[in-house]
């Protein structure tokens, strides 16, 4: 399902306008919060002089766990040793995500920030079936067949073959203690590369990485009651009268004069199928807080269509805030790079991550986490069925006490901190939560912006590194 | 290639002979040192009186690391809950090897011994591929896309995903700890168990587990060289003419005569292909003293016929110790249920376990560990190549350090000692070396003739189940 530019001819479509409208407002409320905060930072100048990076490629097996496909495709990975320190200086690993590495690289300053402190090598390694590493080239996406590679574990297996090729080949890097460091999903691959492969990696920065939003780990309607406190928290009556706007919509659409107002006269601008996720748009510095200016109505005396020219006003702050945006064609993929198919497939095998509202504790319609829905759609679309229960099996669920050297670190302002780790496991797994932080700050580059609280993470994260580097020194 | 009753008739068939001899001796200097101490213990009845079991079987996955194959086969596993303190007493796992599991039931009398103290339920569960766990039925083996689902790290998620289905569906079995138990290839995963999943074993007793055979972390030679160490210690001269009879063959079979003598004269019993690995045949309580005893010359003046009179007299003992195996059928599969072919083809893929000998540390003759033969044997059996590096990217390689609640249990007269971890890694990864000991002794029912050693090692053991139990009850 694609949300278009509204223009509804006939009647009949009241039923697709109301599920695009619904669906389209989740998207924006989840999208404005994936993007919090993320606009801002160093310019375009000032972040093109850091950034330098050789573009390499590195032969992966297919597939690390069977014997049969023995082919190889070419693993893209990014390398900056400007600041290394040859001879054992460290590594540190960005565990690519769901994306073009160049966009993680160019977007994770925390790193660049860090390196001549650190003395470290950059390494920024793509994901396989994103970007250019796709093993099957063009084919990669075509069928089930060329998919069945895409998985977390295959993941973590390339990452691993190739720090240790990097370790045998770069001259003095056999003795550089190897950091991962990643976001998001690409902060759960950080985590998950520490629990897997310790030998290989002497700790973990998991930025924002919900390892826990799996099936009986959290409850599936933390995810959108944060959502709901931020907007709570960004505008007077904020989270009510978006509450309120279902309703509103069901009453305008029940007459056909009111269908036409709500189509045609509003002109609600629907943001494409692959941007579901992340985002790159130009954006206010908090966007929360721009969108409730739109809708700081009274919500008891509030009319329905005044109520939904604000939602309309909202969502524009969303997808044209530079108001060049007349009518988004929906096949423009301004963030197409972030992979939204290989997402959705990696959803529909391990990454199940059940989501639901209930309109009591979120401003969202009552909606449950529905498996068996999923799970069709997985196979209709995919011909795969997801394993609910595979990701708790395989990377430890809630009892990660027994591993070392992770830090979890999490804004208390994304909706996905609900799913991560926002307390202390142990004295070498920890938590570190960003009061004023949304999804991954942290990673970012250091801003003349940036809260107290997100300079302090770093702070402690850079302690971290430095302790398992002397830990690992110490172990030569 | 495969060990027939050897009759020649034929001089062009020299080169048969000599290879088979030469094979066959190799194979029966393995074999005693896999069989050392294997005999005697508790008598048939006895045993039988304790070994009570129920056979279950559950629905695994066929490929846990990808999504296209959602099929499943029938996993066996064998449970015994006499002992078992319901409602968390702790769970014995044994990780089964590479062969029927009913045969690593009745012989690790050890878990059978420690139930009633530990109060715990014991289950032994079946390798995939092996005994009746057979993915594709009797098709299993038939080609290289059938066998691709046969590897160490599915094995692994087996285990991982039954336990978790006993915990969620025995009575009383939540909160029950579970520990891995193995010997051999069992030994190692369950140490590999504990590595990958410690959220789901909370400890492992990895016995006579060689983690380190594999290529660039133990010398090749190593396992040869404690085989001979052994013959030295058992008999006067005796490594020494074994040593020796390599060129007495060589005069022997340069004449027609000779080879005639060799083949038809002298009678040697060749082992079937099926009995290279481990074994179950009836022997002597500690076989190469009596080998030895058959080769007791003087070295220096011992004819070539008087040797190789003597060294067949030895291979009697292995293979004819009851006098009642004139010339063996070598279709015969005495020990066919090890699953010779599964782990041939391991070996091809994952298990690379290099071995070489220089005839100057070992009493064998010099032959290289040649990976390219070895790899292109492979492809021609099944159709994959080895790849020699992978299991020690997975698996840590010497790299141990920073896993936790693990046993190295190992006889210091078992070759493949050499490839196992002798020493302390860390104050919970811990070394137990049984001076008196060959393959897993420690696993073994106790005995009346047990070594002292092997009564501490057993100890030892049981303390640390405690311990692990005792820290996983705290947790809760």
């Amino acid at each position: 399902m694609s949300c278009g530019c509204g223009s509804v001819s006939k009647p009949a479509l009241t039923g697709i306008v109301l599920t695009l409208t619904l669906y389209c407002l989740h998207v924006f409320a989840l999208k404005s919060h994936l993007l919090t905060r993320h606009g801002g930072g160093l310019g375009t100048a000032a972040k093109d002089a850091v950034i330098k990076y050789k573009t390499l490629y590195f032969d992966q097996k297919i597939d690390h766990f069977g014997f049969l496909e023995d082919g190889t495709f070419k693993q893209r990975y990014l390398v900056n040793e400007e600041h290394w320190l040859q001879g054992g200086g460290a590594i540190l690993f960005y565990t690519g995500n769901e994306g073009d590495v160049t966009w993680f690289c160019n977007n994770t300053g925390f790193m660049w920030d860090i390196a001549e402190e650190l003395g470290a090598m950059l390494v920024f390694a793509e994901h396989r079936y994103y970007g250019e590493s796709l093993p099957f080239g063009k084919d990669s996406y075509s069928d089930p067949k060329h998919l069945n590679y895409l998985t977390s574990e295959q993941a973590l297996a390339d990452f691993a073959v190739l720090i240790k090729e990097l370790k045998q080949t770069v001259p003095g890097a056999q003795n550089s203690p190897v950091i991962a460091i990643g976001g998001s999903y690409g902060g759960m691959l950080s985590a998950w590369m520490r629990m897997k492969y310790p030998n290989i990696v002497v700790g973990a920065l998991a930025a924002s990485a919900p390892i826990w939003q799996f099936p009986d780990m959290v409850p599936c309607g933390d995810f959108y009651k944060i959502v709901t406190q931020d907007f709570s928290r960004s505008g007077l009556n904020c989270d009510a009268n978006i509450k309120k706007s279902w309703k509103a919509i069901d009453n305008i659409t029940a007459t056909d004069d009111g269908l036409q107002w709500l189509t045609k006269g509003l002109q609600f601008v629907f943001p494409p199928e692959e941007d579901r996720r992340g985002g790159l748009q130009p954006l206010p510095r908090w966007p929360i807080q721009v969108v409730c200016k739109h809708i700081g109505f009274n919500p008891s005396t509030v009319s329905d269509h005044q109520l939904l020219v604000g939602i309309s006003e909202a969502v524009g702050v969303y997808y044209n805030y530079t108001g060049n945006t007349p009518c988004l064609n929906t096949s423009s993929t301004a963030t197409g790079n972030l992979g939204f198919i290989g997402w959705y497939y990696q959803a529909c095998t391990e990454m199940v991550m059940p989501m639901c509202t209930d309109g009591i504790q979120d401003m969202f319609e009552p909606q449950e986490w529905n498996f068996k829905a999923f799970s069709d759609e997985c196979q209709a679309l995919f011909g795969v069925r997801p394993r609910a229960n595979w990701a708790e099996t395989v990377y430890g669920g809630l009892d990660i006490h027994s591993h070392s050297n992770i830090v979890f670190s999490n804004g208390a302002l994304d909706p996905w901190s609900g799913g991560g780790v926002t307390r202390n496991i142990s004295d070498t797994v920890v938590a570190i939560v960003i009061p004023d932080g949304a999804h991954h700050l942290d990673l970012r580059f250091n801003n003349e912006y940036d809260p107290h609280s997100v300079l302090s993470a770093r702070a402690q994260e850079v302690e971290f590194f430095k302790l398992w580097i002397k830990q690992a020194k110490k172990k030569l």
